[in-house]
């Protein structure tokens, strides 16, 4: 690589208290009055490595006092500390015997960006997907309270993170079962995208006193009831009993003692109060910390998404590090299209749930602004939702990440697919996603997608094919279809002007050859290519083809290509059970598969592939160049591989 | 069949208003004063007609009034109305134009026992999965403002349905979005089991009052802190506020206008109130009716389980038919294998979701209750849960329905297979389910299973193999473990005293042959048994294994039969990307498909298979023993079907 240069020519922050601190338990001989001290050599810290790795830089910085004081008053790893998604975690990685390793975050062999169990005792649970962590927080107080243990178990969980069902689910659960569990509320206003939905205006009105108001109310009309006689002496009752009544909050509706809303980033107010909890805790509790993303450096507090994800930056003036694009991202080039299908089609609505950034929604919410619906952290309704406007005659296009689509798996079954109806399902980040790992690694979608009766399924070569699949599911109108595409840019193909409308259920032919076929369904077309020169070198003549779709199957195409081939290699990045078993299906039934044909399916491998480089994790699937021609030559025997050495 | 006898003997009832409504248009020309008879009559139409087909009785009881009065005060279809889980919409079916057809529910041919589009204008959105009707509703009030419509949206959910983070999602997001939808609540405090969770503690708190408790302690310490002079007068001042201050609810606080509760059978309270509410409305509203499961059928108020889903049946003794039984039910060989087990070991806990009776978890709380853990409708959260007791060292078994585990896909990939935890997941109604129908069929499981890495995925072929399968799963601590089984009752095999461990990753040859292969995974083995018989007869000797794994697969049983074989023909009940899909990618890696073995998998059809009896899907699925024979033959040239004729 590169010598450094730019960004990252600051000096180690000087951190004399965090020095002596390696694990909590070294915290925790400290002296309360140290605290505010190592909490600002632990954010200088924190900077300082996302300033070198890149990351997630916002949510650290607002949880570092939260962190500092989790750890001083509970007995972690015995008491049992769960961070919601688990991006927000740095600090307490730092905190956690990980400190050495805090600047390998996100590098292949480094420190994973999430929580993760099999990096540290102090991780009692993955993730990376948010509003599990009460969930998984009540098993383990379900499990302490079967074996007669006394630990605590403390999930701590975003505001946006609760607006998911799976959070609610967990709650109305913990009510019941009534078991001692702490659930912290790190309310910072703000998941990734501005909040929405109606829990968080809710909160927003806790955290400013206006969920007082109908109280407030009740007092003026008990006055207005009562006369002038008995004015004063109500308003110093109502402010008297406030904190008595407002007791009787949603959380506590579902059985929460609830507490708060407090600062987050005051810890003479934290410690005291979770003292409290640790040691007078019964049910459970939840306490509303109110905290600000992005806490304590300006750039971040500065900035709209207070540097949720950030690329390596200037410590000092917090400039971003760019990666160097020759070719427009494919989250881009969805946008762009879907604004140029909008502009044709007013019946056209677009569904995000919370990533309007991420899937590229924002840019068509600012031209149709009436026409997006960003209905928060709440997959299993944003499908459901988009179903419901499909009856009446719209086309929604649902736009949700692949590994995250996975949490409306029966909405997409039940109420769309099953009914037929026509919602359009853009799939970014299919495939393997780099830095973020096996959490966000969108494998198995083709698989969970083409199995259904009646799915279209398609996945983007290119820039250019993604426009054309942005149009085609535009102009269909027959049942659910879905198309696919990677994470980051685009090859660097010409543009159409606008997207041509593609045959469903037909490939192309790219590269016309004889005796191999090399079949390709999305973005490893480009490889297939480079691979089919390389065969052809070593006197192989090669046929690529682009499937287009893994459902319906272009058969004319794979018949012609089984017939007329001695290796047949299809190649997707995707698990088993997708595109290659629908073509070996196929050809099984057809008979195809008894003239000798050798055919070679290359998936994604099975396994969840660790967070590294994009060019590393094809090249350990044998998904790239080298995979393919090695297939190749395997399938046709040492000799072929002798002649090209 | 045999003649009808028994239980079908009854007259059918006398009807002389219900004979005049054909459709809702038909109900509005009736007085008011009219209603109550015809909500009688057609409570009488409903009890005979599933007197003799079976199915959902006691939720459509609990409806009947609220039935006639949204048909009454709402102008259905262009009002859309929509039935949750539509399991309780059989009166609605009447009064919509279905009643011709009523007495031909689940039946073969006949009307669905859910909503379904395409069954009727007035069913604008199927279901039989819970909680999705929010959700739905909202997607057709945001497409009516969009397109400047003027009708109402009606969503009708259950309490037990509002135990799903999907309705909370679609709560959520109404506040939010201040659409103008009707909600209606229809809490008869009992889904399908008695409820759970601290939602449906809160209902009743509503129904009863006593949720208004916190405003009168209020009005208490306000009297004790005004001291005596003022007592009588906020006495009088809270209860006149009562109204006003308990607007407060959870439901407010999402942003819902809320009204009740009511009595749901009361129609002179009903149709004021959805009048008001048609007239007068803005934003979200909830309604809260109270209503009773079973309602005005003395039998079925009188059940535990108020009749909730039935054989025909005796109109005047309430006597339910048998059918006869030569095996026992797969549930209850479950069950009971499970209870063997947790008397082994004590670590075994047991996770359902709303479906204690259904998963046979009920016979296991019964012998275990502070082992067992029913969730309510929230499968997301009940394996997240059993995630969070496996990293405790429990062994969970979280039971739930093939089609319902498709709710918690992402938490079976993202909580469990990423963490490696030994979750262990009994799937119960796995492959065709008869009359429940395309919403039940579990066809997906063992493709959205099996794809994933370091899952092991079994599949029981009888009673026998599943107790063997149910020990395996208690004995295997290295990861996520399934076993499927199906709907109904076993083969009749003898049963052993207590299951074994199976070796994973291993199946068994059941009958040895030399030309053809049938590689049977789950309950179709008993029909390749008799198709080799049938094979064997025309000169085709024919080897039947029970692969018993879909993953891992047993390489060296697949490789002997590959190799040894002329023709193979995989068999599964599920859908394309599963078990054969497995086989075959593992034959084209070996080579295996290349020495001209005719190779065949049978897998459920793409299409969505109607509610019918089971032989006939089978049969039309091709899964059958004619099926089979048929597939071998026709791999084999018609020369050999020639031979047999």
């Amino acid at each position: 690589m590169n010598r450094k240069s730019g960004p990252n020519v600051n000096a180690t922050p000087h951190t004399p208290l965090l020095d002596r601190v390696r694990v909590p338990a070294d915290l925790r001989t400290l002296a309360e009055s140290d605290l505010p001290q190592l909490a600002s050599e632990l954010r200088l810290e924190l900077i300082d490595a996302v300033s070198r790795t890149g990351g997630h830089l916002g949510a650290g910085l607002g949880v570092v006092e939260l962190t500092v004081a989790l750890h001083y008053v509970f007995n972690t790893p015995d008491d049992r500390l769960i961070w919601d998604v688990g991006h927000q975690a740095y600090p307490h990685k730092i905190l956690t015997g990980r400190r050495d390793r805090i600047r390998t975050l996100r590098q292949e062999g480094g420190l994973s960006g999430f929580t993760r169990r099999a990096e540290s005792e102090y991780d009692p649970f993955g993730a990376a997907h948010s509003s599990t962590s009460i969930s998984a927080g009540l098993g383990m107080a379900a499990a302490r309270d079967l074996s007669g243990g006394r630990n605590n178990v403390i999930s701590v969980i975003g505001d946006g993170a609760m607006s998911a069902g799976m959070a609610y689910e967990a709650m109305n659960n913990a009510g019941a079962l009534d078991a001692r569990l702490i659930v912290i509320l790190n309310d910072n206003d703000m998941s990734i995208a501005p909040p929405t939905g109606a829990m968080s205006a809710y909160l927003a009105r806790l955290a400013s006193g206006k969920a007082y108001v109908g109280l407030r109310d009740f007092g003026k009309k008990l006055t207005s009831y009562l006369g002038k006689r008995a004015d004063r002496a109500i308003t110093r009752a109502v402010e008297h009993a406030r904190g008595y009544v407002t007791g009787g909050t949603l959380f506590e509706e579902l059985g929460f003692y609830h507490i708060g809303p407090i600062d987050g980033h005051n810890l003479e107010h934290l410690i005291p109060v979770l003292k409290n909890v640790r040691d007078n805790g019964k049910g459970p509790v939840l306490i509303h910390v109110v905290t600000q993303k992005g806490k304590g450096y300006a750039p971040a507090e500065a900035a709209a998404d207070k540097y949720h994800g950030v690329n390596k930056f200037d410590v000092i003036t917090g400039a971003q590090a760019k990666a160097p694009a020759n070719a427009p991202a494919y989250t881009k080039v969805f946008a762009e299209s879907l604004i140029q299908e909008g502009r044709e089609d007013d019946r056209i609505v677009a569904v995000t749930a919370a990533m309007p950034g991420g899937t590229g929604l924002d840019l068509f919410g600012e031209v149709f602004p009436s026409r997006t619906f960003d209905v928060g952290i709440a997959e299993q309704h944003a499908v459901t939702f988009a179903a419901g406007l499909a009856t009446e005659g719209y086309k929604p296009f649902a736009a949700i990440y692949s590994t995250f689509l996975q949490r409306a798996y029966d909405q997409v079954v039940h109420d769309v697919a099953i009914q037929k109806l026509p919602v359009r399902f853009p799939i970014d980040r299919a495939g393997f996603v780099g830095a973020d790992g096996a959490t966000h690694c969108g494998a198995f979608d083709t698989t969970f997608l083409a199995s259904l009766p009646g799915f279209v399924v398609m996945a983007a070569a290119d820039e250019a094919e993604l426009r054309h699949m942005v149009r085609t599911a535009a102009s269909y109108d027959d049942g659910p279809i879905a198309f696919r595409y990677p994470r980051g840019n685009g090859v660097g193909v010409d543009m159409p002007e606008r997207g041509s409308v593609l045959e469903i259920g037909k490939g192309r032919v790219v590269r016309e050859g004889s005796k191999v076929a090399l079949l390709s369904f999305g973005t490893r077309l480009q490889d297939c290519l480079i691979a089919a020169e390389e065969l052809g070198a070593a006197g192989l003549s090669t046929t690529v083809a682009d499937a287009r779709f893994a459902k319906p199957l272009d058969q004319d195409l794979i018949r012609r290509l089984a017939r007329s081939h001695e290796v047949l290699v299809t190649v997707e990045e995707g698990a088993i059970g997708g595109f290659a078993s629908h073509v070996l299906q196929f050809l099984a039934h057809e008979g195809l598969l008894e003239s000798g044909l050798k055919v070679r399916p290359l998936v994604l491998p099975d396994d969840f592939t660790d967070h590294a480089k994009p060019e590393k994790m094809y090249a350990d699937a044998g998904l790239d160049v080298a995979g393919i021609v090695r297939t190749v030559f395997t399938a046709l025997g040492h000799t072929v591989r002798a002649q090209r050495a």
